[in-house]
């Protein structure tokens, strides 16, 4: 029997979401060694993956339960218990037996959040502060991003995919209180893509932006930090 | 010249305050690592150590500087920019040469907080999640701690301090928003104290709390976590 699990956590304490042979310290190694403990050997797929330090409001993920587990109420209230406070099973639901957490993904949003408020070791982990920032300039040039386009120049290199090319259907920035939320929404996203894009938009001129998404330059682009992402929707 | 820095530090990313051999993740060591890499070698003082996980709005250290260092907005800004996010200096003052972070400290002060909030994974590590808090027994209770008892049954074993009696001075809890505000205000606490005297009020009756202080029984007390606690202020 099938099922996805919602998922929220807390990247900080993650050395990102994939397992890894030198840590169990990673988001689905966390969630597999408490399902190993409830008896459940499974390997859990994920939609995606997300680096050390990057955060999810809702990460999607799909596990096949023994039949005995049925009441999927009880089993999130039971992770719940077990997992590390970082992680948290927001919602269990029954899929078909083809549902695939990352191949039947259509859309994937994300937003990166940033602040010009005084620095503070509390929100540190969760946004990027910034002393200056051009939300203008932002909400000017984020729509180069939207369509389909080659990400080639917007991917961490020795990355290893069939195709860089992916399309952005929607992308936009606004302002919520002292914060500046930068949303992209997807049909998927190459490694550290967002985290580029936003440097490049604080960084870069618009046509500089349209020259590296054309090929025909190339520029040194520091990705922004971790902390301010979040993957906050799959669409299936 | 000596000078006090007042700092605030998210303790989720330190093993404690005070400076130990096997780690520079600490908060003290974190600093004196910044500071030697300015040319200034000093240990630095603190009013008080902190426990692993534990976080500071205010912590108030001290330390002589070389003379030429005469510019405190200057220094704070390159201790700043040089610290870990996780560390800020709020303050740097000059102080009087006989001053002293931990002997001329005259009152320490801490909140506890608690929600029954539902659990998510950005908030653990700042505040303790409880299904349920009877706010008014904690109320009618936490007065019990108010003026001076012998604390040594609220003192992680292992301490060695020359007296465990304190002089409680305020103690009180309040409601703000959604979260559940225990303050206590002192001369000084012993190691891990308020999180046994929040564990105390948490789970013991009125009866039971007296006789703990009073000594006449010895109940097995568990300290509350360390992320709910914030040391807040230190009068001199």
């Amino acid at each position: 029997m099938r099922v996805a699990l919602h998922l929220a956590y807390n990247g900080t304490h993650f050395f990102g979401s994939q397992t890894q042979k030198e840590t169990s310290k990673t988001v689905l190694g966390e969630l597999e060694n408490v399902l190993k403990k409830l008896g459940i050997e499974q390997k859990v797929v994920a939609s995606g993956r997300t680096d050390k330090g990057v955060h999810a409001t809702m990460q999607v993920c799909h596990i096949d339960l023994p039949p005995y587990w049925d009441d999927m109420e009880k089993l999130k209230k039971v992770l719940n218990k077990m997992l590390c406070d970082a992680l948290h099973v927001k919602k269990i639901i029954h899929v078909k037996d083809d549902f695939h957490a990352r191949y039947s993904a259509k859309k994937r949003s994300y937003r990166y959040i940033i602040t010009t408020k005084q620095k503070n070791p509390f929100e540190s982990d969760f946004v990027t502060f910034l002393e200056d920032v051009n939300l203008q300039q932002i909400q000017q040039n984020i729509g180069l991003f939207v369509g389909e386009h080659d990400f080639r120049q917007f991917m961490k290199t020795g990355s290893d995919v069939k195709s860089t090319t992916r399309i952005i259907y929607r992308a936009f920035a606004y302002q919520h209180k002292d914060y500046i939320v930068l949303y992209f929404e997807a049909n998927g996203f190459l490694r550290s893509q967002i985290r580029l894009m936003v440097g490049a938009l604080l960084t870069l001129t618009k046509d500089a932006i349209q020259a590296q998404l054309n090929g025909t330059k190339k520029y040194k682009i520091k990705p922004a930090p971790p902390n301010g992402l979040y993957l906050s929707k799959i669409k299936y």
